[in-house]
C-alpha cells in the first residue's frame, strides 16, 4: 500500500454525488425516487451501475434473489471477501442517499484502487441488495438475507398489490428462485460487512461530525391499541358524561412520548384513526400503534411494561376500554467489537473524533450479522430527513466517507467472527 | 273537548312504538336504519304514512320538495294550522326514533282526535319534511326551509355521490323543483310549530323523566385546525429533535376537552387525521375539526377565543404551526316564550315536572322558527344515544309523549308571533 495516495475529499465525493444524481434520475414518476425491486427502474439502475463495477476492475453478476453482486479479487484468486454494500431500492418518494451511498463510497473507493493498482490479501465485494425496505413486499431485507443464508422460502410466495408473487416477480426479472438456497454464503469466504448509511437522524449534524460509527441497532416493540368508548352526539352529551375514545388516545399519546422522553428511548404514535370520524359525533373508537425503541433491551421491555400500565390506568379513569396487543418485537443487537475498533480507528485516522451511536432504524448489516462480522458508517445528513425527496448530503462528506472507507480497508485486519 | 278521555297510556304508546318498527324494517341494508332522501326507501315510507293519514281522517300530500304534509282540518275549513312533525331520514345506519317519534306522535295524536270527533277551531297540519339529516346532499333541514321560505334555490344544483344532483331526484322522485318558492307558507295560515323528538342525551334519563321542554337551541362553531411539523424516522430522530403534528395535536385535543367542560358548554374533536400515517415516521402533519356549542353566544365566543389562543401557545412551544379556520359558525336560538310556556304546562298537566333544556343539536324547528312560533318536545332516550342502531326509548315513554301532545293541543291558545 505505500505509495497509494488517498483521493482528494472532493474529487471522490463530486463523483459519488454524481452518481447518486444519475441513480437518482433512475425512479417510476412522482417527486423523488421511487425505485422498488425487480422493476424496470431496477433493471436499469443495475445496468449502469454494471459499467461503474467494470471501469472499477470488478466483475459482476445478479445472484437468484436480485442482488447485483461485484467482486474486486484480492492478491490470489478465490481469496475470502471484505463486504461493503447496501441496498438498491427506495420508498416510494424517497431519496437519493438512503441505501445508493452505501455502494456509490465502496464503488469509489475500489475504483481509486484500481486505478492505483492495488490490491489486498482479501477480495472487496460489493453487495447490492435488491430490497430492503419492504415496500414492494412488505418483508424487508430479502437481498442480505438470503446471503446470509436466513431467507425464508415461504417468502416467495408473498404477492404485490397486483397480485403478483415475489418468486414471479423474480422469474420475471431474469432469476432462479430455486437457487436461493445456493448463494448463501459460508462464513469462511466472508471476512466481515462494512455498511455506509445516511444518518437518518440528527446527531451527526447537531454534533457538527461528517461521520460516525454505529456499534449497536436498537431493539424495538409495536404495539397496537384499540381504545373503545361510546360514540355519541357533539351537541347533546354533556362533558362529565362523555366516553371519548380520542381524548383517552390524546392522552395515551401524550404518555407513550413522555415516557419514552425520560427514559432514554424513542417513542412514536405514527398511525392513528377515529371512528366513527364525523364532525358532530363524538368518537367512539380509536385505533393507533406505538413503536418504541432502544439500545437496551431489559431498560426497554421495563419502560413497555409500565407505559402499558400507565395506558391502562387512563382508559379506567375515563371509563373506555384498552385493548394492546404487541404485533413485533425486535432485540437489540450490538455490532462486533472488532469491527467497531477498526472503524473507529479510521474515521480518527481522517481526522474526525469518532463518535459512536446506535442505530434506531434496520438495516442490511444487521442481517449480515447472521453470516459475519459487522459495523456500519453513518453520514452526516441534512437535517435528519430521510425516506423523503429532500435527504441531502453535502459533497465534502460523501467524499470523507469515501476516504475513511479506504483507510477502513487499507488497515483492515480481519479477526474471528467468534469475537462478537 | 268536554268527554274526550286521553287515550291510556300503553296503548297509544303501543301503536306508535308498532309504527316505528314499521318504518325502521323501510331502510338499505346493513344494521339500523338507512333512509335518505328522494330514494325507494323514501317512497316506500311514505305510501305507509299516507295510509295512517287517511286512517286518522287526514288529506295529505307530496310537495315540491319531497315532504309529505298531512291536514286535518280545524272546524272551518281553511282555518290556519298548528303544525306538528318532522323528518323521515336517517344518517347511515341510524336508529328508529330521530325523526320518526316527531311525526309518529301527532300522527297517533289525530288519530285519537277523529275517532273522537273533535275538531278544533284551527287546523292540525303534520309536515314529514323529506330531509334534516343532510347525508345525501350534505346540507340539511332542506325540508322545513322550503315552508319556511328560506330554501335557497341554489341548493338544487347540488350533487350526491353519483352525480345526481338534487333538482333531478326531486324530479324522479315525482316532484316539481320549480314549484319550491311557492310551497312557502305564508306566516298568518300557520299559528305555531311543535316538534317532538327524542333527546339524543342523557339529561331525560338521568333526572328521571319520560319529556322534556326545549326553551333554546345552542349556537356553534366549527373550526378546522391543520397543525404542521416536521415527519420523520420513527427509530433516529431524538425524542428532543422532534417536531411532532400528533403530540401536538394530543395536546390541544385535551386542550378542547378541558376548557369546554370548565366553561359549561360542550366541545367535540370528532374527525383527525394524521399523515403520513404510517407506523415507523413521526406525523408530519394532523389535520381536526372542533365542533364548540353552547346556549350563550356571547359566553361561546369568548371561550373559542381563549381556545384558540391556547392551541396557538402549545403550537409555539412545540415548534409547529397551527393554520384555524371557522369554517362555520351558527347563532343560538330561543324557542317562543308563550310556545315554551303551553308545553310546559301540558307537561305538568300529564304529571311530569317540566324540565327545560336546551338542544346541543340541530332540528326541523330552527328552520320553522323563521315562519311561526316554535318549541320542542323532548323524549327521554336509553343513555342518550341516538344516530346510532342502538336508539330506544319505551313505550310509556312514547305514550307519555303522546298523551303531553294531545294536552298541549286541547289547550293550545295561540298568541302573536311577534312575542318572540
Amino acid at each position: 500500500m505505500t505509495g497509494f495516495a488517498l483521493p482528494e475529499i472532493q474529487a471522490i465525493g463530486a463523483e459519488i454525488m454524481a452518481r447518486a444524481e444519475t441513480l437518482g434520475a433512475i425512479s417510476e414518476g412522482g417527486p423523488g425516487v421511487t425505485r422498488l425491486t425487480c422493476t424496470p427502474e431496477h433493471r436499469r439502475a443495475f445496468e449502469v451501475i454494471h459499467g461503474w463495477m467494470a471501469e472499477a476492475g470488478m466483475t459482476s453478476h445478479v445472484d437468484a434473489v436480485g442482488n447485483l453482486v461485484g467482486r474486486y479479487d484480492g492478491a490470489e484468486p478465490g481469496a475470502p471477501a471484505l463486504m461493503s454494500g447496501s441496498h438498491q431500492d427506495t420508498v416510494r418518494q424517497g431519496g437519493k442517499y438512503d441505501g445508493m451511498l452505501g455502494f456509490l463510497v465502496p464503488l469509489s473507493g475500489v475504483a481509486a484502487l484500481h486505478k492505483a493498482g492495488i490490491r489486498f490479501p482479501f477480495a472487496i465485494e460489493i453487495p447490492i441488495f435488491s430490497d430492503e425496505e419492504g415496500v414492494r413486499y412488505g418483508t424487508s431485507l430479502f437481498g442480505s438475507k438470503a446471503l446470509a443464508g436466513t431467507f425464508d422460502l415461504a417468502e416467495l410466495e408473498r404477492v404485490d398489490a397486483n397480485g403478483i408473487t415475489l418468486r414471479q416477480a423474480l422469474v420475471d426479472f431474469g432469476c432462479d428462485p430455486d437457487a436461493i438456497p445456493a448463494i448463501a454464503r459460508r462464513p469462511e469466504d466472508v471476512l466481515a460487512f462494512l455498511e455506509v448509511h445516511i444518518e437518518q437522524g440528527p446527531v451527526l449534524e447537531a454534533e457538527g461530525l461528517p461521520i460516525g460509527v454505529v456499534d449497536a441497532f436498537a431493539g424495538g416493540d409495536r404495539i397496537r391499541v384499540t381504545v373503545t368508548g361510546d360514540a355519541g352526539h357533539a351537541g347533546t352529551v354533556p362533558m362529565g358524561r362523555r366516553k371519548d375514545a380520542l381524548t383517552a388516545a390524546s392522552e395515551m399519546v401524550l404518555a407513550v412520548e413522555e415516557m419514552a422522553a425520560a427514559d432514554g428511548l424513542v417513542g412514536t404514535v405514527g398511525w392513528l384513526e377515529v371512528k366513527p370520524g364525523a364532525i358532530n359525533v363524538i368518537p367512539g373508537s380509536v385505533a393507533f400503534t406505538i413503536d418504541l425503541r432502544g439500545p437496551d433491551d431489559g431498560e426497554r421491555r421495563r419502560v413497555r411494561g409500565l407505559l402499558l400500565e400507565r395506558l391502562s390506568e387512563i382508559a379506567a379513569r375515563r371509563g373506555v376500554s384498552a385493548e394492546m396487543e404487541n404485533i413485533y418485537e425486535i432485540l437489540a443487537q450490538r455490532c462486533t467489537p472488532w469491527m467497531v475498533r477498526q472503524a473507529e480507528a479510521a474515521v480518527r485516522a481522517e481526522g474526525v473524533e469518532p463518535l459512536t451511536l446506535y442505530s434506531g432504524a434496520g438495516h442490511d448489516a444487521m442481517a449480515m450479522a447472521d453470516l459475519t462480522a459487522i459495523a456500519m458508517l453513518f453520514v452526516r445528513c441534512l437535517r435528519g430527513v430521510s425516506h423523503n425527496p429532500a435527504e441531502s448530503i453535502t459533497t465534502e462528506d460523501a467524499g470523507t466517507a469515501a476516504r475513511t472507507w479506504l483507510r477502513f480497508v487499507q488497515d483492515f485486519r480481519p479477526e474471528p467472527i467468534s469475537d462478537r
